[in-house]
This record gives structure tokens, C-alpha cells and sequence, in this order.
């Protein structure tokens, strides 16, 4: 089977191993990056000297940049696109600015990446798409030599808003495991230890309260089971140790901020997946 | 084998599900609640009438009550204690209060339950003691009949400091989760779909990366791999797509501040552990 060639633009830390995931599958690859050294050392592609050289030679042509300005200025440079050219945007981007690019880009996907460059070819790599159904059916052979591809809808936002929700997810993740290395490490004993002996198995048992705390927000009942708010919320013995310990609790914070809220207005019944009634605002404008 | 006797003061979610697990393992149980009717319904417990007949029918006593000063009260209405009975306090406490209290009790053991009520007496539960470690030898097989007994050491403050980082990791997830929760039921998604399609095998990815961030906190060598502190700092689209939505991003909020903080002290080039020495302020009286 011929593989279809494919142009990458942005030769960043992300952008080098999409490339060389590329190169690996026997794909026809053209790079572009705006430092061009940055190319130099990428065995197997052809280099292009500038941006619509790098989107003439190929009918698929992924981008990916630093930011959304970064996908602005690259794309100006591609000068018209027609629907012979499917472009992936693989930059992480906000839903608007994604809808915006797809009203200009006859034939466009939008990529969330969920995975480190090292994991690109991988199993463990996950990249969600949204845009173009049709686009993703044409394409969806190379696109998973990058990773496991998921399509989620013609909306092309949505695999921006899915892709930014877990990386929230993520970040809370590990604020909370930095905050619980700061505190283990203010005793000077080793940090390695306790993740592996202790953190590593509270964090994935905690992880099968998830899915019925998802049940939860689904079904708008929060009604206690095993933790009450009022009780979590009771003391504040995690500032008050991080304090004792020169730990700066600020990570912290405003989760407990919402619980001592949730409670005065009522929740400390409820489990803590009730303060999420607390993070939603009156929407201006869905992504849906 | 004779089972020893056991007495548990507070009858909470919690104390309810200890004092169950003893009477079914066939430890002669005794209990005392503030009110006593949570008390009546216990099959198979004796019911003290004070705390000081309590601490008198069993060598071992199990105080669960909500925080810190309920402790104080339970122990004041105990009277002056012998080393004949081995105080464990189950209670969420801070360092500094444990050992105060390792300095009244002569016969001290302070533990942090890791795990909720439900799971208390099932292999998921993990117990964290610290302090006498002849009492935590003598007791141990009782010990284990609520849940896997770790001995952390001998200063009574270590499960508790364990404890409180952990709960605080718990809680980074969990408020991560709730902000992804928020984003996705703002689109009109069920939230319990995304959970279990993306989210779980996201975080259980992600949970890899985290004995990496700790040999960094150890080593304190943080130079970038795989995505650098610039370029996660450089956009805030978590926070831009969260307003779109109409969802706070306050959950968010302290690690952006945390990470463009890090680049403006020249962490660009850092992974995201770097923050950690942010969180680390000069000690005022450690654990260890
Ligand atoms: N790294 C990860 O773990 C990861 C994971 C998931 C998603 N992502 C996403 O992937 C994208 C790239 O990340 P990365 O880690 O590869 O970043 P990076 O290593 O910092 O590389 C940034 C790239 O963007 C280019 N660039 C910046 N501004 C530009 C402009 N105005 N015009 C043209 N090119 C510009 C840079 O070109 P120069 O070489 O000329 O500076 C470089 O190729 C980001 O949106 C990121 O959120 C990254
Ligand atoms: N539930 C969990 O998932 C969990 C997990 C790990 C650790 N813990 C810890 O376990 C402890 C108990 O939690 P819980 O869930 O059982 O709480 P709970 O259901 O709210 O019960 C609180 C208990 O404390 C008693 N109490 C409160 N103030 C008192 C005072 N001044 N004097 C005497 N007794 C007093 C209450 O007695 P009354 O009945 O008279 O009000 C009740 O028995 C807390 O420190 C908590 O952090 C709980």
C-alpha cells in the first residue's frame, strides 16, 4: 500500500516526533519549522524552505505550534487553502479559536493531543478529533500511526474543550502530588519512597471513586455515602500541617475555599463532587 | 486464639465502620458515642455509658471523633491513663497536636486512614500509624482487621504529615476531575461518558509520569523532557476555555500562578516539578 504523504509544519518538541512517527511509518514526509535548524537533524524528510512549499507537497498537513498566534501566523504564510488540503491543527487551542480556523480551512480536523512526545506511536498515546467527519475517514490510517484516534463530532471544538478538561484534570493531579512532595520532602525523607509505597496505590483507589462522583454530576444527587462535606470541611488540618511544615498550601486553597462555600450555602450533606454546582457560571455561549 | 478487647469512642461514618469490622472478626467490642442513640443500633457492641467505663473494659482503644478538640474532650472525660491501655487515635489530626497528645498518653499510636468507611476491613484500605512501636507490635493483628497496618516510625507525627499529603494529592484530583466535569457538562455531555472513555485511562497514563516528578523533587534535577514550563506557561487556554464556557477556572487558578511564576524565576527550561521549591518555604519546626 502507497502511504499518502504528509507535510508537518512546527518542529518543536511535539512537532519532531510526530515527524519522526511519520518517517518511521514509511509516510512521504515534508517538515517545516520557522527556526530552520531545527529540521536539520530529522533523518528521512524533506525539508521545505518555507511554509506553501511545505502545504503544496502534500495533501494532509499537520500543524503544530506553539499557540494559537503561532497557527495564525503559519497559516497566513499557506496562503488560499482548497478542499484538496485537509489541515490538523494538533496545537492546543481554545473551541472558538478552533470554530474560527474551521470557517477558513475548506477541509479542517482539529487535534487534542493527549499524550508527552514520547509516547507518540505508542499505545499509550491518545489524540481526540473533532471537525470533519469526512476528513477524518480519508485520513484516519496515518493519523493512527500517531496515536489511538478518537473522533467526537463535527464540532470542530470539541476535541479542544475534551483535550483542555483533561488537562485541567492532569494539572490537578499533579498540584496535588507536588503539594504532598513538598510536605513529604519538609520531613527530609525521600519523596521516590513515599510515591511508590503510598501514593501510587491511595491515587489509583481513589480513582474508582471517579466514575460515581461523574454519576453524581449527571444526576445533580449528592447525597453523602461516605464523606460529608460538613465533616471535610470541619477542619482545615491540611493548611494548618502545610503551615507546621513551611509548606506553602496554596495549591490547596480554593478547593477548600469551595467546600467551606458548598457548606454555607447548605451542601454539608453532600459528598464534595457537589461543589461542582459551585464552578458553573450562567454559560455565555456552549461549545456544543 | 482469644480475640482481645476493644473499645471504639465515636460512632461517626467512620467509628460505625470500625466498630463493625471488630465486632466481626469477634473482638469483644465496646463503644461510646457523645449521642447516644448512634450507638443503639451496633449489634453485637456493649454500649459504655461514659467515655471512662469505655476506656476501661479493653487494653485498646480506638478514638474516631471528628477533629482535634473532640480528641481533647473524649481523652478529658477518660481520666489519667496507665500504659495498660494503648490509645490509637484514628482522628484526622495534625503533627504538632499528635504529639502533644503522645506526651499525655503513655502508650500512644496515631493512625490515618487512608481509605473511606466502606472500605474499611477490605484489602483497599491502607492504615498509617506512627509512635510506640512496641504498642503497634503488640496490637497489630487487631490492627489489621480494619485494614493493611503500615508503621511509619516511632515519631507519633509521621502518619499524620503521610496522611494530610496524601488527602491533599486526593484532593488535587479530585478538583481537577471537577473542573474537567464542569467543562464537559457545559457542552450538554454527560460527564460519566467522558469518564470512563478519556478520563480514567488519561489519569491512570498520566499516574506513570508521577515516580518521575518525585526522582526530580529528590535529585532536584528538573530539566525539561518532555514539555517545558515555557511552553505549558506561554498560553492560558485552560482558563480562556473555561470562561468561554461559563465554568471557574479558581481550581486552576494557583498552578498557572505557580508556573508563570517558575519561568519568571528562569524555570522555562524545567519540567513541571520544578514548582515544587515554589511550594517549599524556609521551615518553621519540621516533622522529622
Ligand atoms: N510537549 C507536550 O508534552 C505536548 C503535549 C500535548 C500537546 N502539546 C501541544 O503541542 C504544541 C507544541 O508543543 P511543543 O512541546 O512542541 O512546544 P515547543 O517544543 O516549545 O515548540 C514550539 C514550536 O512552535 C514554533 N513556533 C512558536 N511560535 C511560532 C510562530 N509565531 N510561527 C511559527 N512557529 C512558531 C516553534 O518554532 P521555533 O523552533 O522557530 O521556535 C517550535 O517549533 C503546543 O500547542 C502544545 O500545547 C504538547
Ligand atoms: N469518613 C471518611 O471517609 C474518613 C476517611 C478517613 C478519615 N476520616 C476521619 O475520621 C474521623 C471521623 O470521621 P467521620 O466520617 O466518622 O465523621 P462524622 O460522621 O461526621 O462523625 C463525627 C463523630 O465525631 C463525634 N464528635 C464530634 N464532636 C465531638 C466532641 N466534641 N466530643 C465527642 N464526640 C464528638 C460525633 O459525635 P455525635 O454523634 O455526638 O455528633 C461523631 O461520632 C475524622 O477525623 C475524619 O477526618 C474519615
Amino acid at each position: 500500500m502507497t502511504k499518502i504523504p504528509v507535510s508537518v509544519l512546527g518542529l518543536g518538541r511535539m512537532g519532531r516526533a510526530l515527524a519522526g512517527a511519520l518517517i518511521a511509518a514509511g509516510h512521504p514526509t515534508t517538515v517545516w519549522n520557522r527556526t530552520p535548524s531545527r529540521a536539520a537533524d530529522l533523518d528521512g524528510a524533506v525539508v521545505a524552505p518555507d511554509v506553501a512549499t511545505a502545504v503544496a507537497a502534500s495533501p494532509l498537513v499537520i500543524v503544530c505550534v506553539l499557540d494559537h498566534a503561532a497557527v495564525e501566523d503559519v497559516l497566513a504564510a499557506a496562503g488560499p487553502l482548497s478542499d484538496a488540503v485537509t489541515v490538523v491543527n494538533l496545537t492546543t487551542s481554545t473551541p472558538s479559536q478552533t470554530r474560527a480556523l474551521a470557517r477558513r480551512v475548506p477541509s479542517y480536523l482539529d487535534g487534542g493531543i493527549m499524550a508527552i512526545p514520547s509516547l507518540i506511536a505508542t499505545p499509550a498515546a491518545v489524540i481526540l478529533y473533532s471537525g470533519s467527519p469526512e476528513a477524518f475517514a480519508a485520513h484516519r490510517p496515518v493519523l493512527e500511526v500517531l496515536g489511538g484516534a478518537q473522533h467526537l463530532g463535527a464540532d470542530p471544538g470539541l476535541a479542544s474543550l475534551y483535550d483542555l478538561a483533561l488537562l485541567a484534570a492532569m494539572y490537578g493531579m499533579f498540584g496535588g502530588f507536588l503539594h504532598a512532595a513538598a510536605l513529604v520532602r519538609s520531613t527530609g525523607r525521600p519523596v521516590a519512597e513515599f510515591t511508590s509505597a503510598l501514593l501510587l496505590p491511595w491515587l489509583s483507589a481513589m480513582l474508582t471513586a471517579v466514575p460515581g462522583m461523574a454519576e453524581q454530576v449527571d444526576s445533580g444527587d449528592y447525597a453523602a455515602r461516605d464523606a460529608s462535606l460538613a465533616m471535610q470541611a470541619g477542619t482545615d488540618t491540611i493548611t494548618e500541617v502545610s503551615r507546621e511544615q513551611g509548606v506553602s498550601a496554596e495549591l490547596y486553597a480554593p478547593m477548600r475555599a469551595l467546600m467551606v462555600r458548598a457548606v454555607a450555602e447548605g451542601r454539608g450533606g453532600d459528598d464534595l463532587a457537589s461543589v461542582v454546582e459551585l464552578l458553573v457560571r450562567p454559560t455565555v455561549g456552549g461549545a456544543g
